[in-house]
């Protein structure tokens, strides 16, 4: 019997609908606040992305390109102008910034409140810490669990492996999945068997930005995968080009896994989908405080 | 061959001689500020010890006993006013406190660069992060990563398995052993098999606060055990009536393991050295900058 397929884009509809549904309750729209530096036109297309689904929704954005030679000062005096701005409940900076602006300096200055990306270290400590809640925990992360909860996978007490440690997903989502009592090891470029390690886990999640490294013979019958990662690889019989493939040999996997999330179609729609679900949060805090 | 006893005791001694060099060459003596809230024998006790060596490496400690009933808002201001003290170079408030006090509150009210706990959620945030690094690293964790390097355990590749999930000590130092490359894997109460976990170990933390629980066919032959429990046991033919037990069944896994530390005289010597680590690196930190 062939895996599961997780539907990555049926689920975030869902929640963009549950997001509409409470924007419709609230006496305001929330608003979301982005920072884009540079003319980077991926980084480009995912804000404007981001601001679709947003008017979507009802939420509203406030845009703010900055040229790609801008100072940080700049940049920080920025983000206290949106900290400071109530109409602005989330602020995003898109990542890669250029190399004059110190990555830890600028999303450090974002209010703990409004960092609707969870990458402050405040909100990564509280993400680590039992007994602590980060204020927004990040988007990609946030979605992979989301993913599995609305699957039914359980979590508690089953294994999970991780491949990747990146600030943005794969140590996010360890932390996560050992809140929610999974047993979590976490594997990088350091590990010399990867294979070894996936081969005993219940729950996958490969985040390592490598195309369909993860084989059918590293995957536990029944076993749920979670892929996030997005390569694109040449393919001629594309009008492109290339096409996009995930860090898992997904057709092979098919095979053996209990359930997988396909690329595209998997964990990226609900990147933007758990933005949003962090920004109506955020509002709604407002109101309640 | 039976396992190589890691000596704490000894190295705990060496790092607090290269403390009270390090301190010689400062033009001032730095500073520990204490804050014990109430009279917890065993509270006091810690805070005396660290006290005692402190004097002995030259570093001048300022205690601040607090009444059991102390409001919140009072602690936070003594740590406001020892933030603001150019003689204190690091802040320590021991824990546990009473229940009135929130523990997140009052630790996040602790300067970083004072912070020689390293529990402030920046901090952890920081170590739990890539490419970004906390000003003060928990000291028991530290102490074990020392422990490991100065027995030239190599950590880069290797399979580490962390019990316990605690903010004090499995958290970090599951997050220090992944800064240094090991394959990590956390377990906790929910970890249906936790002897199948440790057996593919090549360095078993045990942290868990369960007296020997840790099994000698719990562990691959060689691997290196780190012991950071204390637990007392009911013991009839000592004076004391209890003794003092590690998680880990020393005497038996001394038969398999490679390396192993004692309990009493492994992890614990090392706490206190970090901590006198940590304060002298931030008095050194106010001479630089």
């Amino acid at each position: 019997m062939p895996a599961e397929i997780i539907d990555g884009k049926r689920i975030a509809a869902e929640i963009r609908a549950e997001v509409a549904n409470r924007v419709s309750r609230l006496n305001m729209s929330p608003g979301l606040g982005t920072i884009i530096v540079g003319n980077r036109t991926d980084s480009a297309t995912y804000v404007r992305m981001k601001h679709k689904a947003c008017e979507e929704c009802g939420l509203v954005s406030f845009h703010h390109p900055l040229p790609e030679d801008v100072e940080q000062k700049t940049v920080i005096e920025l983000i206290q102008k949106l900290n400071a701005d109530e109409r602005v409940h989330g602020i995003l900076v898109q990542l890669p910034l250029p190399k004059q602006c110190n990555e830890e300096q600028v999303l450090g200055a974002v209010d703990i409140n409004k960092d609707v990306d969870g990458f402050h270290p405040v909100n990564i400590g509280r993400l680590a810490m039992k007994n602590r809640e980060p204020m927004h925990v990040p988007c990609t992360p946030k979605g992979c669990i989301e993913l599995l909860k609305r699957s039914n996978v359980q979590i508690h007490g089953k294994e999970a492996v991780i491949l990747g440690r990146s600030n943005i997903v794969g140590l996010p989502i360890s932390l996560l999945l050992l809140k929610n009592n999974a047993t979590v090891t976490i594997c990088h470029s350091g590990t010399p068997d990867m294979a070894a390690q996936t081969k005993k886990a219940d729950i996958v999640v490969a985040a390592i930005g490598s195309a369909a490294m993860v084989k059918k013979d590293w995957i536990k019958p029944g076993a749920v995968l979670i892929d996030v990662g997005i390569n694109s690889v040449p393919d001629e019989t594309s009008k492109r080009g290339y096409r996009l493939v995930g860090d898992i040999d997904t057709k092979a996997c098919e095979e053996v896994a209990g359930m997988i999330t396909p690329v595209p179609g998997g964990v990226g729609p609900m990147t933007i989908a758990m933005l949003l679900q962090n920004c109506v949060t955020a509002a709604e805090r407002t109101v309640e405080s």
